[in-house]
């Protein structure tokens, strides 16, 4: 087992990291307090492993209920948010009840959202079942649901007092979404660890081939650097947008494709390129550099290529996404690996870059 | 103007107390930073102050918007919160964006609440138009919305920028409104200044007939009161709770009538009453002055006599409300006038107390 401490002051919490952690009855003892716990999970992923998270918690004495939300971020909603009050409610549920969620982002951010908001504030545990769970939504605190005019718009800020990553999940993890997730791994090394970085550019075949030793090291890795930025910024004002590399394009794609048709990670994949792209037509990177980028989403299963969407389409999505402000667009370049800056952007260079989608 | 400063770090604000306080451009101005508004009120108190307050927001160069809620408790739900939701992002506000609750506690919980969660987090300013909210709900941080097995149990706490306390909106309060905001200034004095206790002994009648030297002195010392309690326990670990002196007997009031029959503010005026009988069996208050208790609550237009539930069904009420622990209940009580305490009741003791329920 690994721990990583993410440092929020009063609020601070480890990261466990291992094989079997599921299983892991100590960490999970000292995370819990009062004696009953509601597993939220998906239809998906809760046949798979609630089970074994079921008898974890029943070995050391709680009581545990189990509540499944239907698949997929179409119902990352207020409905199905509330169903979550509903049974810790039914269940007549108290302050001290923990929060468990078990599955990927999705279920993350409602079951966190539910435990932000249940009479004020329940305990809350992470078990990410995603590797972008594991190295980006489940940590820094946001939690959330979508509107449908807005994804992500309602929601709170809320850190659990534990995350617990078991690797064996991946075992039943769709390449996909592995790929998805090596997006976010990708773009911490770009923007803040350029020894990581290289780390990548040699072992990302061994992720995709869900070399445990490999995982552990990238989901540490990452953790740590995401860990680092949102405790230096825990509510948003100025580092934290760092992490939006390759996001802006990447939102534009996923808007213009529309919503489910690319994978996030899919869409940060190609609109990280064209980060890269944008930075050496800046003068910021050199073109080996760009092309090592390329090389590394390229490995990770990932489009390098944005879609055909056109460059006037794309630069009106991208003045909507909330990243930008009237007149110019703002955009996290790299001034070297490793190294994120962010600036405005004239517009001829810009549509310079998005000559590809023409 | 007068102004109380509340304590709370980072999160400290001002609440102003005056009349013509819509009025004032000068603290609305400080405490609005983006250029839009959102003010939430609803259809009973919308159309007689909305304009005023949209005026003064006008005169400071802002965009305002108004969203009427439909009257009454029963709407404090998951449907009408989001009602809120969809206005804000119809209209495309973002972060910088203020919310504004002008209204009683429930348009007051539920724009607080609906501010708390909007993108995470936008600017809130309360402009509280009962007694009750005046000087109990604006002040705290707790907002939230009801759940059809439970009161208030979504929510958040969350701190407004700046409470505005306007006193013209006596004008059109109820009478019996104005005696449910007297049950939680009567109980500010009971529980912690026996100065401002007599004060009330005194002043309850100029208090009633809504003078407005009178009224402006019971808010500001309610509100230092409530505050400077709640600054010492922002979250409810510990003094917070004899703010519930008399409502664990008023909660078992309410939820015997059934909810809406009884105000909360009677039910707590009998709740008091009852208390202080329960605080003189032990020992703690002489019958004077639990007759001075009786009579400045009978002075403030309240309730002294419980509705006859019965002493059982009263006892199980009280067992259901979270203020108790399985086996025995915990009760806040007077040691003396303006000194609370919290202690275990041994069943016979409460069950004599209780022999007017019968
Ligand atoms: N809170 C944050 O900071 C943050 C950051 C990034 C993304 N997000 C959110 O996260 C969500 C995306 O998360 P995600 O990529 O994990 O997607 P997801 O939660 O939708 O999971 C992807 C799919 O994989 C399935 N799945 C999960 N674990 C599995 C496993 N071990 N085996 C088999 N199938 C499994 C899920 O049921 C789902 O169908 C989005 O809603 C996004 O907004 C939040
Ligand atoms: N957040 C907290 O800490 C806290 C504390 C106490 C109570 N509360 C909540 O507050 C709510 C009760 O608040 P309330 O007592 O203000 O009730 P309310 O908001 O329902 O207002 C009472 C009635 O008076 C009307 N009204 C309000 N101002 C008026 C005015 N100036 N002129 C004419 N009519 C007016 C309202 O439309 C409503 O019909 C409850 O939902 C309770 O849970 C919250
Ligand atoms: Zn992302
Ligand atoms: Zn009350």
């Amino acid at each position: 087992m690994k721990t990583i401490h993410v440092e929020l002051g009063d609020r601070a919490y480890p990261i466990v990291i291992g094989e079997h952690a599921m299983h892991d009855t100590a960490h999970l003892k000292r995370a819990i307090q009062g004696s009953t716990v509601l597993i939220v999970t998906n239809d998906m992923v809760g046949p798979l492993y609630a089970q074994q998270l079921v008898e974890t918690l029943k070995a050391i004495g709680k009581t545990v209920h189990v509540h499944m939300l239907p698949t997929g971020e179409q119902y990352k909603n207020l409905e199905t948010l509330n169903t979550i009050f509903d049974v810790l409610l039914q269940q007549q549920c108290d302050r001290r009840t923990t929060l468990i969620a078990l599955g990927g982002g999705v279920v993350g951010d409602m079951a966190g959202f539910a435990a932000a908001a249940y009479m004020r504030g329940v305990p809350f545990i992470q078990v990410p079942t995603t590797l972008l769970s594991q190295v980006d939504s489940s940590v820094g605190g946001k939690t959330g649901i979508n509107h449908p005019l807005g994804k992500n718009m309602i929601g709170a800020f809320y850190q659990p007092q534990l995350v617990l990553t078991d690797l064996n999940v991946f075992a039943t993890l769709p390449q996909r979404e592995l790929s998805a997730g090596m997006a976010e791994v990708i773009k911490h090394g770009a923007i803040y660890d350029a020894a990581y970085f290289e780390w990548l550019e040699a072992n990302t075949p061994k992720l995709m081939r869900k070399d445990s030793e490999s995982l552990v090291h990238a989901i540490v890795r990452s953790c740590e650097i995401k860990s680092e930025v949102v405790a230096q910024d825990e509510r948003e004002g100025g580092l934290r947008a760092i992490l939006n590399f390759g996001h802006t394009f990447g939102h534009a794609i996923e808007a213009g494709m529309g919503y489910g048709e690319w994978l996030h990670g899919e869409a940060v994949g190609a609109g990280m390129i064209l980060a890269a792209d944008l930075s050496q037509r800046l003068g910021m990177l050199t073109a080996n550099e760009v092309e090592r980028i390329r090389r590394v989403v390229q490995a990770a299963g990932l489009p390098v290529e944005p879609p055909q969407l056109g460059i006037d389409n794309m630069i009106n999505m991208m003045k909507l996404d909330k990243k930008s402000d009237a007149g110019y667009i703002k955009f996290v370049l790299l001034d070297g690996i490793g190294r994120a800056v962010i600036r405005d952007v004239p517009e001829d260079v810009l549509r310079a870059t998005l000559h590809v989608c023409a």
